[in-house]
């Protein structure tokens, strides 16, 4: 593997592959577990173009935990106010002598961009590219499900929320289906898009109709603040129909594992009191990005 | 110690190691003086709400120098603009298996939530909570009295300009009592809440009057920025009966120390022939910040 | 040298002594070449007042290589928001104990004036000055001249675009009048300053008349953002007088070396085809920057 691109197409053994790696990294540079030397001597560049708190500390403490050195590159007080390409800007960062770039982008295939015009030597990850793909965001939630859960395969995962603009979804879904097990999409009409139903899922729009049957839930964001005023659903109805609360939870599997990933708005897709409560994986998701992060970068250093 | 929350209730044994520690960290990493290892393996978060240069830089130089990994998050270009809450923040960043999180916010207690939320191996360290405390800053300015002047027990020592917004005049009040120093508070009567009497401290309204007891004068910025216009004072009144020029020197003991926290407004609180001069310390106080901050980032590493 | 304040009165062996040193240092910290211990234990601080992405970079990743550690310094989020002088902000970072401050701002001689208030022990790179200059920036583009022509004396070097603003243009013509070059300085006559003939330049208002003779092009960046609307040229105009596409490359010699310090603007002071084709040599002087910078650096930490 070269560059993580996307997780479309990616065989259950290679995602198996990259699992296994990351269990070896849970934990390094953690409490008294030392930093390992990975990636010494490299250099990994954060080009994100779209704001991130999680996903642009994870990948750079997963990249100093390897050894790495890691700059950040944030587009605002940047030669791109001055007019510059993406590509440009991109192919300047590799004129100094970097070895990775991890990428965020507004524009689906961004990354791949990135992959076809820098030099064979650089690795590019995609750390989100528009509506595309999220591919270390499903790596993760699929993860912890392994860690939590003992398997994939045969499971029954809801995606639930805005499957329409969710690059996360996206990247799940392939994944989720390459290892068997069979997914749910579920979510307001306006939000899920039919062509969906191309990827061998079920489409859902009552939650609680496909609930009993989930033995996992991943509760997208809904991005509200992208939605034109006056559209279903607003927050209440949101709240109403797919938000998960006490109550509903009573109509879950007993050991339903809830992942969401972030940051989640309390009160809309999740109620504090079950995002906090046992069956919530969040945090977990969050460690173990680290770990799948750490498992990814030192993957792509490995390739020819 | 776990956590650096504030000074109020600090004794002065208590203090007073912290001091001496400082005393063994001044000028580590500095010139041919080697860093230390004291936090190798951690990772310190600088959580910065409020905007700040020397703060979060002094404590970024003092993790370092101790052979920490410093990561700053600012919530500009975060998952704030998203609607995340400042505890699923910080408990995000924590479960990335941080160590320290150095938190600046507006809000007064925002670094005693942390401390009750985070997992208990998770060090707080308050670099400025709202108009509560900035402990740090008090830290540095009474180390400096110390180094400058051989003690602070006996001393008398004023505060002045804006008391009622000051984190500084707060944190300074605590400590400096506990130290048995004299504490004269003085700024106009609209800065000075008649409340700050229960801390033991004089109040005083015209700074001529109090000027010749003073062994240390503390010269708070005036945050005119946060006045409503038309309220007393303007800066032009200020200036007139707190600025500190040569001519109100003439009145001051002669080996007055002069501190100020800065940044300071050169023209308002100081004119540049004092803040300049033989009796100023201004600028010891930053390089003593890396000292008292390597001190504090230590002894709470080493807390159980 | 104890600073690099700019490159005008530097003579041809001080300019020959530093690219000889960058001569040595080209790869260090990429790929399989270790980073050197040449700034071991010191800290460089990028105090950079105007936007940047290259440069700001370029110093990083070279100070890195050189085992130093850096901090970034941006006036947005900082203290300048309240009201602190240039120098006051300068003098606190000092306080803390760095030992190199590379300086960009809008001000021609901000490098100046802190290399004169800082403590001697500091050193001070110009990383551009307001309209100036910016000496890595000439040093890079002449060092690329001498290592893709093998020499600098001699050759007729076209300086072409916007002379008034262009703070590169004036290292340039500072730096390869002393090598020996012939300069000659080609652009709208509202952006040719006639006062820039006393540096012993050649000025030309058309460049299809003097192309024929130059060895290397350097296509200034044209900032129309600072230009007052109504005003020639406009950016059609520019583009049909100025700008070098395939037609006007047969004009030229046909080893002409083409250089632009970026960000460009595509299809304007160059198009595309010419950008990425033989000649151009733009991905080379970011390479190059590194090494420069990194031998510019070194030699400061050498000074006594």
């Amino acid at each position: 593997m070269k560059h993580l691109l996307g997780l479309e197409g990616m065989s259950a053994a290679g995602l198996n592959r990259l699992f296994d790696a990351a269990e070896k990294f849970a934990g390094v540079g953690v409490g008294d577990v030392p930093k390992r030397d990975d990636l010494k001597g490299k250099v990994v560049v954060n080009l994100f173009y779209e704001p991130s708190t999680r996903t642009r500390m994870s990948f750079g403490l997963a990249a100093r935990r390897l050894g790495a050195d890691v700059l950040d590159f944030s587009p605002s007080g940047s030669s791109t106010s001055k007019g510059e390409t993406f590509i440009d800007t991109a192919k300047n960062i590799e004129a100094m002598g970097i070895d990775m770039v991890v990428v965020r982008h507004s524009s689906p295939g961004a990354p791949h961009v990135l992959a076809k015009h820098l030099a064979p030597h650089v690795r590019v990850v995609n750390a989100g590219d528009g509506a595309h793909e999220h591919p270390t965001q499903a790596l993760l939630d699929i993860f912890t499900i392994r860690k939590k859960l003992g398997r994939v395969q045969g499971l029954t995962v809801g995606l639930v929320g805005d499957i329409a603009h969710s690059r996360v979804a996206r990247s799940n879904i392939h994944a989720l289906t390459a290892l068997g097990a069979k997914v749910i999409v579920c979510g307001p009409t306006t939000l899920v898009p039919s062509e969906v139903a191309q990827f061998g899922v079920e489409i859902a729009d009552k939650l609680d109709d496909v609930l009993p049957r989930c033995d996992v839930l991943n509760l997208l964001r809904v991005q509200f603040e992208r939605q034109r005023s006056g559209l279903f659903p607003s927050i209440r109805e949101y709240r109403l129909l797919f938000g998960v609360d006490g109550d509903r939870m009573k109509k879950a599997k007993q050991n339903v594992l809830l992942l969401a990933p972030g940051p989640i708005n309390r009160g809309v897709e999740i109620t504090p009191e079950v995002a906090d409560g046992p069956n919530s994986a969040i945090l977990d998701q969050v460690t173990n990005g680290l770990a799948v992060r750490m498992a990814v970068l030192s993957e792509l250093s490995k390739a020819a």
